[in-house]
């Protein structure tokens, strides 16, 4: 069973296919086709949204559904006309909070993912600088991170520094454990002072092998034996320094983050 | 006036806090403090986070508001035991759909930010390494490119790439326009057959200089007249080459993102 979703947004469209993709992936059995129509702020544009919609329900024959965020009611009466299932993102909450908050929403089209708030994106932007500078684990300033990821090499370090920095603002270092610290299972001494901020990944070995071998096919490096016993030391280390540790194996850069700032006690936002 | 929001979930709180910042941003005139509660799977952790939120109910004096994404309706039930005003995200949505659908949703904690596709998880991740070790413009293979940034230093095409690789598997190439190309106002040959696929990044010369100033203050590289040169150039080249732009002053990484694929017909999903 195949449905069509349009996630409808006068801005981004993040919102509206974050909160569907969570509902659709309740549904056991049905393949979705999703679409994502972005910036229709403006009758013209709502229209012609309104027209693929219905062209996409007369194709399949099926309803189509919409996960629509636009605020404006005009836009969102124009969708409607498509014939689709209409699952207004902002609707049910906006009654309630009202009259918590004593105070009227002010819809103003394309806030959400705008640049609203100017130091949170700066500070978003410069962390991811610092990640993709001190990504190497050399000649790096650490007193500046926010916390350090250690780990052997391909572990998943980067793209979560990546993610941590884009998203919540986190300088986020990375320090790749050498041949020399696995064999001496000591962390150098310039990552003792911020034993606090240490963070160590791990990954399971058979997956390590195939990363790397997509990276460096043939090598040594990636060798299942190679993979091992450098996971084992890493393990070793961890233990006897007293670092906290994740398997990224079966976890989402998402959930990475999520558990490693819940773990180190570190709280900020998205956008 | 000041109000104290939760959000709550089972899995990261991602979905609870991107639509929980998209209606909060629509209220002004309020300050929110916000604190997301991820990973309450268990009616343990769903007591400490019931006990935490009343705690600032007490304190405050002030309601909390809770926006929840947590699918276990005891879990649920236990969080609003502590006297906030209860959202529940998915709630309005599912009788909806599961009439449309014919299915009955079957909510599984954790699953909407797990690994549940490996394959896509797998292009984030493949596409961030190109984005990376394709940053600089040397040596860079454009052919595997799905688009490629061009723009002088500094205009956000390094953010951007990161952004469109972790959050939608899209490789995205990046081009640095060096002072050869801006004074023979050409593109270099070995970008001449990815036409369809440029995109230049522009920027306000003010803005530009204050971000070159942080990165090497002093520097003539930063000052406003070398700005304004290169953007000008950059400009005219866009223009004869007839290659799109769009400018990056006021707009975040998430628009800059959604405008350059919906104009090349680029389409991809979150997640």
């Amino acid at each position: 069973m195949r449905r069509t979703v349009f996630y409808v947004s006068d801005s981004t469209g993040i919102t509206a296919e974050t909160i569907g993709h969570s509902i659709l992936t309740q549904f056991d059995g049905i393949e979705f086709d999703t679409h994502r129509i972005p910036f229709v702020d403006s009758t013209d544009k709502a229209q012609a949204a309104a027209l693929r919609i219905k062209s996409e329900y007369a194709r399949s024959g099926q309803r189509p559904v919409v996960i629509n965020t636009a605020v404006d009611q005009a836009l969102s009466e124009i969708l409607a006309g498509s014939g689709a299932l209409m699952l207004d993102v902002f609707a049910p909450f906006v009654g309630p909070l009202e009259a918590e908050l004593g105070s009227k929403r002010r819809p103003a089209v394309n806030r959400a993912h705008g640049l609203v708030d100017f130091a949170r994106y700066e500070a978003r932007i410069n962390a991811t600088n610092y990640a993709l500078t001190h990504d190497d684990g050399l000649d790096v300033n650490y007193a500046e991170a926010d916390l350090i990821l250690v780990g052997v090499s391909r572990s998943g370090k980067t793209p979560t520094c990546l993610y941590m920095a884009l998203h919540f603002g986190v300088s986020a270092g990375n320090y790749p454990l050498t041949e020399d610290d696995l064999d001496k299972l000591e962390l150098p001494a310039r990552l003792r002072p911020y034993r606090a901020r240490l963070f160590g990944l791990t990954i399971e070995a058979g997956r390590l092998a195939q990363i790397r071998e997509q990276r460096r096919p043939g090598s040594t490096y990636a060798t299942l034996a190679q993979c091992r016993k450098e996971l084992a030391q890493a393990d070793q280390l961890f233990r006897r320094e007293n670092i906290p540790v994740l398997n990224t194996t079966h976890t989402s850069i998402e959930e990475i983050a999520s558990k490693i700032f819940a773990q180190l006690g570190i709280e900020r936002h998205l956008f």
